[in-house]
């Protein structure tokens, strides 16, 4: 009733969906594929992986450089170092970058060196980063938390569009249920529901929702069904020895595969 | 480790898929479409919608005669009555019917006419209804307790086959969890998961799950992305008179149409 | 809005709060306790047990003979020889006796002998159950469904009441969510919005709630804080014997001393 | 098995309870309260409030002044002008006074001027303002994300003392759940859990869980009863004209009563 609470997302605020270009690739509008492992570990792993996924056809190059792990005593990423490396996997294959930030401080080198920002799942509310990162003109892409609402996700978005950037991207990750089969409940129900209510463009990582590789093709097929704008999948070249969740990155094989499977 | 707890449910029990056939038609092997009114109301209600669903293409006919709701004070169904009408429209139509049994009190009339007997989420543990239809040969469609996790719902499915019937078929219905903004959680990473562990069928219930007609296509095409052997999907021909559910049918015009999209 | 849909068991329907007479002891207008095993394992553990928390105070003695487990592979109770064993506790002890139904079918017997019927969690909404317990006039004690909203807690009640009988009990159990520390999250918060709302008598299980006997003793007080009418309580002479549950079941000395902190 | 993730915060690493000082009054070793309003909004307002829970009897005075709230749109709090009001009502009182902080930015004020400083449920997973905490040496009170399993909570403590600062206390403020008939489900049976595992002192906020002023005194008792260190309540004067969860706040009389009650 009265008022939308939904000022800048909502589709009474704008009626066509949201398309975001970065170069020649856009999100939203179509169905787009992030890929790219968990952790950059070192150059040779992000570069060999940004050309197998290239090679894939893959849209945007994914690495995280700095993992807001739950626990402070495992591997937090290689920060700025991890940032390096990914811009000459950029040079090298000609891909977007997207990386996770987890703090405003190094807002500027993200600002002028990461083509797409990612807001991880356990920083949605912090309203904080979400209005610094209002203040750029970046795509974002916000996570869903894990106990987070529909509602309250697309209030988040809010934070981010007052502040001046209407560049959301809403990605669903998965939600915190009591089943314990898998890691989490990948909420596909949300995305024509979030369609719905908004122009923005919504993708899904079934990655990190359902924690184990082999469940990753399905739920992408899924994730397209349910009409998502788009997914970002881990590869990894040797998911084995991954520093950081290798039990769920395809490797370079079967995400070609995966690739061939949603065109 | 030990023992696997699943004896006669799982892949390791028996490897190749349960195909369970029922007449010409099957459950198993192929995508099967379920189709009828949460409620059967009246002799007409049911004949029309059974051939206007069967215009369509659909599997099977469903219809509620005995109706488990929250509330002593609402619509409980037509019991008997309602039963002798689905019948009149498997005689009009020829498709073979579905129906939740809710009591081993009417067990033998289901065993007589119902072609596959339904057991609701909320008996999903009535153990003692499921053993009764263990010592039954008729096809269950066995729905997942809305707070069951995979694990409880395998074991439930090894009471019915314990006590001798192994014409099981599992039906997802969407879970519970803190999300509001629709009715239950659909919860497709289970539909893989069932599909390694278990050689049953496996269907989903889109209708229930989200509550709303209007999501019941991008659901259902989800389902069969995640390799689901089916669905079961609530159509009346005036949704909006309906006495049960009304808002989460499609009319037989949307069915058809959704019909023509997964074919 | 409009009417209030817990027609009997709301205050509205009853200002005063309900007590139910069992010989010379009640539930409600007092804090009740309830102790025993979860299962009778033998007459003399029975006996034994209940001599126990008798010498402690206890109001009713409760066992288990139906045990509705989750795997068909796992003991399942004594069924009626163990109903038999627990009449010989009580004839032994003077204590009335609880147990728990899972079925119509051995209706009569529970109706003779026993003096309080429990309803299992599973059975919270077998309303067949709820409707054929509704036609004698025998206590039932309620168990929450661990995914049953307090609404349908209390309309699970109405189908006993509508059906003609007012003397039902409630009983919280634990609610599941995400959280794995434990088994159930007990839902303490539930308690006085119970009591506001209806006039019915409610209890709390500590024991298979949380899972651990450790945590029994204090989430007994808790229970008492918040204006519960009694608990049910595991108790077991040789919890690492136990057939069901020892985990849970504190010994008589542990419940002895429970009983003298609560007093 | 093997280590124990828990390096700082664990019985193992310290077995006696730990009790932090500040001024005269201590948080562990205790039950102490923490009373005071969820939003500062005048002078008047916060000096008043700090008069009337200090002649109850309270140990700490809160006041918002950084408030995360879940929409850009609504009272985001006085900031900085707050916190100048609360150090007004310390000087009037000699309450030591505790806020929430919600970005590194203000910590050098925080650090200055707040004795306790809060970091709430949203941001409990905000690691980088964990790390930054981590180098004071200031009281942390560290809320339960409510969506955060007892394991996680446990290991973002860890963050603040991994970093060098020992003096957290930890608050369970209730979970998210499936439940809908209050705000979140107060997880009491996590503290006796916690006073397991861990040395650190646990309060508990039962005004935020369930989000309505007449269920807290039953679950402040229940905090008491479960063994919980203290609490922290709203309170504030005129409850119905409060900017920010005012149905969730004692008055002043009913705040004094509970005092008394518990005392």
């Amino acid at each position: 009733m009265s008022e939308n609470p939904y000022k800048r997302s909502s589709r009474e605020a704008k009626k066509e969906d949201t398309i975001i270009k970065i170069g020649d690739k856009s999100l939203g509008g179509g169905f787009a594929v992030i890929a790219g492992p968990c952790a950059i570990e070192t150059e040779e792993q992000i570069v060999e992986t940004a050309k197998a996924v290239k090679a894939s056809g893959v849209d945007f190059l994914r690495g995280g450089a700095f993992k807001p792990r739950k626990s402070p005593y495992t591997f937090q990423g290689l920060e700025l170092a991890g940032l390096e490396m990914l811009k000459v996997a950029k040079v090298e294959t000609g891909l977007p970058i997207v990386s996770e930030i987890t703090s405003t401080k190094f807002l500027d080198y993200f600002e002028r060196d990461i083509d797409i920002i990612q807001v991880g799942e356990k920083n949605m509310q912090n309203f904080e980063l979400l209005k610094a990162l209002g203040e750029t003109r970046k795509p974002i892409i916000l996570k869903r938390g894990k106990a987070c609402k529909i509602d309250e996700w697309l209030l988040s978005a809010e934070y981010i569009m007052d502040a001046g950037n209407e560049n959301v991207i809403l990605c669903e990750r998965g939600i915190r249920t009591f089943e314990t089969a898998y890691r989490n409940t990948l909420d596909l129900t949300g995305i024509p529901i979030i369609k719905k209510l908004s122009h923005l463009p919504v993708i899904v990582d079934p990655s990190h929702a359902c924690g184990s590789s082999e469940f990753v093709p399905a739920l992408t097929k899924a994730a397209k069904s349910v009409g998502a704008d788009g997914v970002m999948i881990e590869v990894h070249c040797n998911p084995s020895e991954a520093l950081c969740d290798g039990e769920q990155s395809l490797t370079p094989a079967e995400f070609d595969e995966l690739m061939r499977e949603i065109k």
